[in-house]
């Protein structure tokens, strides 16, 4: 469709205590809505591209179609932007799919950024940060993933789950919490976090074990962290959203190498 | 809490044309519901324990509690059977939360299975798989991931993006979708597959490049896969999916290794 599904992003490299700035290619993430005969069954965060297939997939797969025939699939527009327009997709049966079942309906951490403007949504319910924050060295930064191995525990165990860590301006790892969702592990770190009333979490950097997105961010918007390293790469919604926050959001983390996607 | 966050499961390990049966160690998968003073406000697929920081965690940084401070955290018991009781926690501010904004409520594809019996519920919602269905040789599943590979060319760009492949009876790849998120990658598939008629899939499997959820198997199942292998590990409830399913499901493959956790 002519979105792009990658984004050319400068980058600053540090390697071996040499550091230098070039572009590099980020994935592109973007919310898309998925509607089925007029009403909305999903919204999700995904990479733009083959949007008919990801509609027509997501209402097979739930279930939603139950045998009825897909006649149409198209984007709507909004009303909005025009790029917003690709945004949403429906999928149309002439009203032979069922009602979706009221129990599928519930919320969820990934869907509330759904839609237009959702950076701008964010920035204007949550407080933007402010107040002191620790700044992180890369090379500090580059050794986080070393210093957090040895806590996990149930990663050692499966190879099946991600890890979400706080760590101080001395490197040392303060908390560290794994689970089968990256979002739940930055959560369990956060409410152990706010339970302990160290919430705002300035003083702190936040560690994920796997790729940054949008979603990582936010949280860590909200709970206060000025600085985010992760093992993996961010999408471009994440860039994003570090810019507008003022994130240091690190990436690709490892021994004596770091990418800086933000600084502040 | 007492609640186990791994499992005890015998794979059948195949190994450079060896293949032995032993113990390992699953990541355990099973979905909390989060209510903020008694109003549900998630239902989320984790890994038990640390549930009350999951639980204020999730609150806090979705910005549900804007301010208002914890008073209780607790286990709520659903009045079904004893075991439920622990995936459901309440946080309560004595009503001084806000209500949750109407716009945080939508569907995703990850919400619909919470509370009790949900696998019993996917058994009676989606036609169990029955039909004609292509068996697999062990090494033909451990070289999927290198079949797969020279076509997963965002991943390639960025190294932030899952991938999704169906491959026939002769390993041959048949189609690959990219996105950021895995469950999306793999809607993609079978929408694109659906679009031209060739659901049930039974004649092809299906490749995920991480790791294996609940969610993934249900997918699966609704398209008639009757095989799934992934790069890494499952979960202890996709492996409960797969065995009540009749899906043969594979991880951790590479070349002439692959780790068999249910079989048909």
């Amino acid at each position: 469709m002519g979105r792009g599904r990658t984004v050319s992003q400068i980058v600053r490299k540090v390697a071996d205590g040499e550091s230098g700035r070039s572009p590099d290619q980020v994935i592109v993430e973007e919310p898309l809505e998925v509607r089925l005969d007029g009403k909305r069954v999903s919204t999700t965060m995904r990479t733009p591209g083959h949007d008919y297939e990801l509609a027509v997939g997501f209402c097979f797969t739930e279930g939603l179609l139950a045998g009825a025939p897909v006649r149409t699939v198209r984007y709507c527009a909004t009303g909005s932007a025009v790029d917003t327009a690709f945004n949403v997709v429906t999928v149309e049966t002439g009203g032979l799919a069922p009602e979706p079942a009221p129990r599928l309906t519930t919320t969820t951490s990934s869907c509330g950024w759904c839609g237009t403007d959702q950076v701008d949504d964010v920035a204007a319910r949550l407080t933007p940060l402010t107040g002191e924050r620790a700044v992180f060295a890369p090379d500090l930064l580059a050794s986080v993933p070393e210093r957090v191995a040895p806590h996990q525990e149930l990663f050692d165990a499966t190879g099946g789950v991600h890890a979400a860590a706080a760590f101080d301006a001395g490197g040392e790892v303060v908390l560290v919490r794994e689970d089968i969702g990256r979002h739940n592990a930055v959560d369990k770190v956060v409410g152990r976090l706010a339970l302990d009333g160290r919430v705002p979490a300035g003083g702190l950097g936040l560690f994920v074990s796997g790729r940054t997105s949008f979603e990582i961010i936010q949280k860590a918007w909200a709970a206060g962290f000025g600085t985010v390293v992760a093992v993996s790469a961010p999408s471009s919604l994440a860039v994003e959203a570090s810019k507008r926050a003022g994130i240091t959001l690190a990436g690709f983390a490892r021994p004596g190498r770091v990418n800086l996607y933000t600084e502040r």
